[in-house]
């Protein structure tokens, strides 16, 4: 258990169908590569759009490519508050009944009654690093963070294993916040 | 240990000095009472102002009263990447080579070459509660918290002891969200 997991810090950013590509940035549209991410597959992209709520608009939010079965929206608990909507804590996929907004591209408006999220923090990891850890696919774990300030203990830490995966935890910017990072993030696994 | 503490979430929010204040609204201003806060003698102004960094503004921040020998701004660290500044993790009342900032009130405006903090999370506790708790003046603990999706052990929280005070832990707007606290929330001091 002494091996340090990876830790990355999430901004605010969207997973969209093709149809939404379609209607906010015209007929034919595509995703533009900008650079890849650190789960394999994964990739920012060149487009970004408005995400709008009831109490403020969050301008120029990055999509994440490729084009998904369903347009999902990861913000911070704190971005949540600022737009005004309810969005609850889940797991990426899981947008039953999640948070409501309406996003806006150069070409079209797209308004959504469920999709937007407050990310729970995971660990995504290859099976030889999950041996490594001593942890399995579905387990729920600590992580420990040491910084000078603002040292904690992260639990409810859901572990997803594939051999897909890049070994790193995720965690949004409240989160980092909360924890004092700054610079390269590294983490112990801990039972709790 | 088993007793339970209240744990407060505390908004940006700003502390003047009678100065500053009259430079913000005017000569002869006051700060106007409109509810008592946890710790005694502290209070919620009428009055708000805005505070300016280089990248966004945000916009009618309120100010706790009454006035203090230094004007002090603490905001999240969040806040601070929105404002554009760096603004460290500190005490109340350690702003040497803090954040810069500029606030505008209705009358005037004041430019800070430091004064902008992300507080560091305390724990203020009464001596009776602090036997209790097993803790001492300047100790540093850590706090449990239990929240159905975000539980998490807060660490590098300082204990402050005083006769004066009411019993709270205070964590600010990105911490609480990191524990995915919603309602009244409750910590467990623990050893790290």
């Amino acid at each position: 258990m002494a091996d340090k997991i990876f830790v990355e810090v999430s901004a605010r950013h969207l997973h969209v169908t093709k149809e939404d590509l379609e209607t906010l940035f015209g007929p034919g549209a595509q995703l533009h590569y900008i650079r890849e991410l650190s789960q394999p597959g994964e990739y920012l992209c060149e487009e970004r759009v408005d995400v709008i709520g009831p109490k403020n608009t969050i301008a120029r939010v990055s999509i994440l490519g490729p084009c998904r079965p369903v347009t999902q929206i990861e913000v911070s608990a704190t971005d949540a508050r600022s737009l005004g909507i309810a969005a609850p804590v889940r797991a990426s996929g899981d947008i039953k009944g999640s948070g409501a907004v309406k996003l806006r591209g150069p070409e079209g408006e797209v308004e959504l009654d469920e999709g937007v999220i407050v990310a729970k923090r995971h660990i995504h990891t290859i099976p030889e690093d999950a041996e490594k850890f001593g942890v399995a696919d579905g387990d729920v774990v600590g992580v420990k963070i040491n910084t000078p300030d603002r040292s904690l203990i992260f639990g409810d830490v859901v572990v997803r294993v594939s051999p897909k995966f890049s070994t790193a935890m995720h965690i949004d910017t409240d989160e980092s916040n909360a924890a004092g990072a700054a610079g390269e993030l590294w983490g112990e696994i801990v039972k709790l």
